[in-house]
Formats: C-alpha cells, structure tokens, sequence
C-alpha cells in the first residue's frame, strides 16, 4: 500500500466542494426544477464557462475546442509533455441526474486541484475533457464530444435535426462554433498516454457487495433485435387448449429459457426483454401475433453472440414445435469495448489501497470511454450509486464515497507516471 | 336406428333454402355489405317481417311479443298442448357472419315445413322463437330476447342507452313497442316441454373430428380477472439477471403454468391471457410491471372455480419466489349452463342416426339456451363451421351439413315426442 497523497480530512473537502459544484451545474438547466442540459443550448455554454473557471482555479490552462468539449491542461514537468486525458461528459438526458456524467469531471478538477496545491508538476502532463455530448439527447446521435477529440465524425452528422428540424450545423453557428472547423477537435494519438473516466455505476452491484469502488472491466456490447411469433387467433371460450397457436404461449415459454440460459451462462451476460405487443389484444381472444424486443449485452463479443445465436435458435425450436412462425431483426449493434488490462490493474491497486478490496465489473451503460479507446488506452473508475438509479433525478452518491474515489482516482494518476 | 323421415334429396333442397334464405337475411344489414343488424332498429323489424313469412308459409301461427321476438307455432294434435319451443336469435354483432344465430331459426322453420307439407302434427305443438337480442350490441346488456320469455327483465335495463344515448324505453316506442308490456312476454312454465337449439359450433372441434354435427354438453361457464405483478423496473444493462424484479419474466413463467396446468385437468377446461400491457415499456428497460387479463372457462362450476384457485396460489408462489407483489381481481362472471340430460340423449341418438356417430363438446360461447334453462330443459345441437371462425364475415357452413343438422333436428323433434 502506497504512502497516502493526502490526508483524509482533506479529500472530504475535496468532495464536498465535488458535491457543492455538482448543485451549482444541475441548477443550469433548460427546465427550472428538473435537470436537462443538451448539446449546444445555452445551458451547454453556460456549464462550459462553470467548468472552465474551476479548471482555471485548479491551475489549468483552458480552452473550448471546436466542437464544443471545454478543456484544461496541467502541464507536466516539461512543457508539451504527452498528458493523462480524465473527464466525462457534461450533457444530460431529459430530467437527469446530476452526477453521471459531471462527477467525472468535477473529481478530475480535485485531482488536478490537488497536484496545483502543492505546487507539483508530475512527468507527464494532465488534461481533463467536459466533453459536450454523450447522451445524445438532442439530435439523437451520440458521443459526438469524445469523436470530436478522435477525429471520426461521420460525414452526415452536421445535417443531422432536432425535434425543430435545427441540423447539428445551424446549432453551431448559433453557438458561435463553426461547422467548417470540427476537424481541429480532434488529437493527435501521440498527444496522449492513457484515458481514465470515472463514473457512477448506473447499477447495483457496487451497492449489494458494499463497497463504494470498482474497476471497470469491459463496457457492454449489445444487440437489439424486433422479435414475433406467429400464432393463430382464435375464440377464448371455442378452441380447446390442445388446439391452439397461442402466439404469447410461446412468447412466455420463450422468455422463461431467456432467463434462464442468459443466467446459466454467467460472465455477466443479460437479457432483457423490455417491450412486447399482441394481437388482437382482446380480453376473450387468444393472440395471433406477438411483438417483443430483446436487448442483450456482455462485456465481450464472442460469449455475446453466442448466447444470441442460443437463444434465437431456442426460439425456432419453441415456435416450430409449437407450430407457430417465428421472426427476428437485429436494428441495433454495439461492440464491446474492453478496457486496457494495465490500466484496469493500476485502477484495482488504488482501489484496493482505499478500500481494502476491489471488485471488477463491466459496465451496462454507455461511455466516451468507447470512443476514445478507438484511439488511447481507457480505464475506468466507477462509483456507487443509490439503488443503482440514474436517468432520474433520484441518481445519488454520498460526498464519503466520492472522497475515496478523489483518492483512488489520484494514486492512479499517479501511478501511471511510471508506465510507458 | 330409426326409420328415415324424409328422402335425404329433399333434406338437400330444404338445405338449399336454408342457404339462400341465411343470404336474405344477411342483406337486411344497417351497413350495405357488411352485417349488422342491432335490438329495435328498422332492420330488426325488418327480419322479423320477413321470418314471420317464412313461418306462415310453414303453417305457423305468427306474432310479434313484447319485447319485439318473432314467434311462430304450429299446433299439436289437440290445440293448446305443451309445446317444444326450437329458436336462437335474429341480431348480430357488427360486421357480422349469416349462421350465428339465423342457421338455428331457419333450420327450426323447416323442421316445422317439413311436418306442414305431410299434413303432420305431433302430440306435441312446436313453437319457433326468433331472439331478437342475444349478442347485446346495441345496448350492452346480453339475452335480452329469452329473458323476456322468462320474464326476468332486470329493472334497469330500460334506462339502459345505446352509443347515442337512447334508452331501451325510448327505443322500444320508436319501433312500436310499449315498455309498459314488456312482462306479456313471460311464458307460463307448463307451455314448454323443451327448448333446443340449433347453432354454428363457433370453434374447430366439429372441423378436426370430421364431424358435421356435435351435442353439447354445457354452455361453458366463464370468470375474467384483471391481474397484475409489481416487481422493479431497471436499466437493461447494468441490472445483473442474478438481481432482477423482472415483472414480465415472472408473467411469462405464470402464464406458461397457466396453459400447462389447464391442459392437464382436461374437462374441456380452457385459460387465456388475451392482454398484457407492461411498464415502462422501453427496450432497455426491465419491466417493473405487468398488467394482464385472464380468462377461464369451463363446462361445470367447480373444476372451474378449482382451476382458478390453483392458478392464483401458482402466481402467488411465483412472486413470493421472485420477491415480486401479485394481484387479481375478478371483473367478469358467468356460471356453467347444464344441458338437460335427457335432450342431450335424444340429441346424441338423433347425431348417431345420421352421421354414425356423435361427439359431445361444451359449448364455449354463450347462447339464449342459458336464459332458458332458468325455467326450461335445454339442449343444443352444433354444427361444424369453417375454421371454428364466427362473429366474422368469413362466417361459413356448408349446405351439406346444414342437409344432415336438418334430418338430425327433426329426428330430435320426433323423438321428444316419447318424452312426458
């Protein structure tokens, strides 16, 4: 266990001056009382000055970058250094809460903070990203912030509408970006050595093991796919049970083995099946047809889509012997994206020096991390919530948990300097 | 087996009739070329018109009761002898098929024809009523036409209005009816011996035995409950399968019970989930709550109410296993009607003699046979139609069997003769 980078009582400050800004950034806000914040609003420049000034304050240099990201740099020993990238993002869904996303900016600034207080510059430089867009509440794409910063947006992206037919490109203007100039977001792959987020889990596991840390082991691939089953309508009280193609018979026998088999197959597999429709729909008519969907994700592709291909074949058999049509279309498909293996293990040592113990996890939800791993190494840190909720006002962390992760997210930084 | 009635070509012709006479009345529709014909419309008279022809031409005596039957009798041996009372109802549901209901009223009026052209009476007089409203499509309210031959009219139902806030009362004027006479329909106890009825099956059990006829059994009795479990809704990917509240997974494992448990009691017993609505309802989100309806049915009260019993403790098991809540509440309940069981014998001798054999089956749907069996012995005899569809255009039933339903029909009649 390393020497400690600072006393106890300090990182309590730290993050309670954490909790303080994260009111001070849900007060700005396009609805009074319930937290939106989108992509290039007058909230989203609102919050970028906010972050900016207490950037300055941590001793950085700071600068919006043409996508809008607002940034900060703390030089390392020798100027021009390549840098440690930490952040998150600081836009929002619809009646959000007020720490996914901004807690992993907010405790970046600390970290920094911290180094700038004791007048310590370390070998390699820091810099921290509020990056502008990973919801994707506005215009229905998402990530644009962290593919700012790797170069890869998509050609169509500028021509891209919100609910007022506004494309990407005309809401830049009017926030005084300049759609010509995306290009300059992006970072040379040199500029930085690693990327480290931290985030709060979005999930209960922290919470049901006790502890208010764990490492991020792989985010999430996922598959979502429209399913049917095809049976035969018919009179609730004339056709016996023997004669039926009861489409939501089959339907039930198949979500039952979904379950099933996705939990037989562990490795965090899950399965989800979050909608579903019938018809006819009538209280004395046996459904014909069947409209599910099925979501399903793990931390790596191979066990991913075999399951997949289980459970969809699983279906056919169920369908088939119950004479009935079955149907599947994948519209939605994520990779996984896994985490640097060193980085994962220096994450574990800090968090195991705070906490005695770390858990490794992956991560259900979404991150930047994604896309910046197309280009730099990514870790990420991630911190319990309350009854794992988030998109919900009701997202909470306690200011004790968020001053162990200001110490574990410091003695990583610190202890990347003596990597590569 | 008994000696034939009348030459099975001239069942055929009078089948014939039955056929083009089913496509007269279909024409007598509110809505040109899809039928429906409501209580106390102008084409309710109108039917009524026309069947009280056929009756006459049959050598019945005609008339119109109180609430608006269309009746016929033709006498006995001595005049004013107990009569078989033969009948089903004249209205429809909308976009209705020509058979359910009509086939049993033409197919008694050639019975009655047939014994008229041999100059024939029996012991016993027969009478033909002609429901005038069984299905309740105008008003809500259902056996509108057999309770007024039982003369148990609830008090309220001539307050009752229709979609454009007519009551039955006003209704009733408007079509020349006195709601002040309504209890002239009520039959004395001692008029009738029997009462049967012929009807299309409504279901494919006829169809897969290769039967034209059936006997039924029992009009099925029927509970309806809305249910509902009440687990936790979560996020698709960072709720692990091992911690879910998944309220469709534990609907899905009910209703799979649900069908297995009722097609192992047997006993005709059937049980649907018609509708399922759930909550959120978003694709990656897991249910927190499922809202579903169940209907049971069956040919006797007791295995029914048995089954019911057995399939709430099931889904009470299955949240409590979960940790979820269950709820249902019942909304909808109709007792099992008992066909008396000295008809159904006469019926089944009289299947037997012409088909070679019999089947008895319940009967799923309801029929104006449960308000007469209040004060009167029933029976019910089926005939096969196409794909069990009914309440439906494509409503069908072949000449054929119509030719066999009208020798058996007869063959009953004859036979009642021999009862007290």
């Amino acid at each position: 266990m390393s020497k400690p980078i600072r006393q106890q009582a300090e990182w309590q400050q730290a993050a309670a001056r954490v909790m303080a800004r994260a009111d001070v950034l849900a007060a700005i806000s396009e609805t009074p009382g319930a937290l939106t914040r989108v992509y290039l609003s007058p909230q989203h420049l609102q919050a970028n000055q906010q972050v900016a000034l207490w950037m300055s304050q941590a001793g950085m240099t700071v600068w919006q970058d043409s996508v809008g990201n607002i940034c900060g740099r703390y030089e390392g020993q020798q100027e021009g250094a390549p840098a440690i990238l930490l952040g998150s993002h600081l836009d929002t869904v619809r009646n959000a809460g007020r720490y996914d996303g901004m807690l992993g900016v907010l405790t970046a600034i600390e970290v920094v903070h911290n180094l700038h207080q004791q007048g310590r510059h370390l070998e390699k430089a820091i810099e921290i990203v509020g990056f502008c867009d990973e919801e994707g509440t506005r215009f229905g794409i998402t990530l644009l912030g962290s593919r700012g910063l790797t170069g890869t947006w998509p050609e169509g992206w500028l021509a891209q509408t919100d609910a007022q037919g506004i494309s990407v490109a005309q809401a830049m203007v009017q926030a005084g970006l300049d759609p010509a100039r995306i290009s300059h977001a992006a970072r040379r792959a040199e500029e930085f050595a690693a990327y480290l987020e931290l985030h709060i889990e979005q999930g209960p596991c922290l919470e049901q093991e006790d502890l208010a840390l764990g490492v991020v082991e792989a985010i999430n691939g996922a598959r979502r796919l429209n399913c049917c089953f095809t049976g035969e309508a018919g009179h609730a009280g004339t056709v016996p049970m023997s004669h039926r193609k009861d489409a939501l018979a089959a339907a039930a026998e198949w979500m039952l083995r979904i379950e099933t088999m996705t939990g037989e197959r562990g490795g965090n597999l899950v399965a989800t099946v979050g909608t579903l429709r019938l018809a006819p729909g009538a209280v004395n008519v046996i459904p014909g047809d069947v409209s599910l969907t099925l979501d399903i994700r793990g931390p790596a592709n191979e066990p991913l889509d075999s399951l997949l291909n289980a459970l969809l074949a699983e279906a056919q058999l169920i369908a088939a012997r119950r004479q009935l049509q079955f149907s599947a279309e994948t519209f939605y498909r994520i990779s996984a994206t896994a985490c640097d293996s060193r980085l994962q293990q220096v994450l574990r040592d800090a968090v195991h020096a705070v906490q005695g113990r770390s858990l490794t996890l992956p991560s259900g939800a979404g991150h930047d991390a994604i896309a910046i791993a197309g280009r730099w190494p990514v870790g990420m840190l991630f911190v319990r919530c309350k009854g794992g909720v988030s998109h919900h006002p009701a997202e909470s962390v306690t200011a004790e948990d968020v001053a162990l992760a200001l110490d574990a997210f410091s003695r990583a930084v610190f202890a990347l300097e003596g990597l590569e």
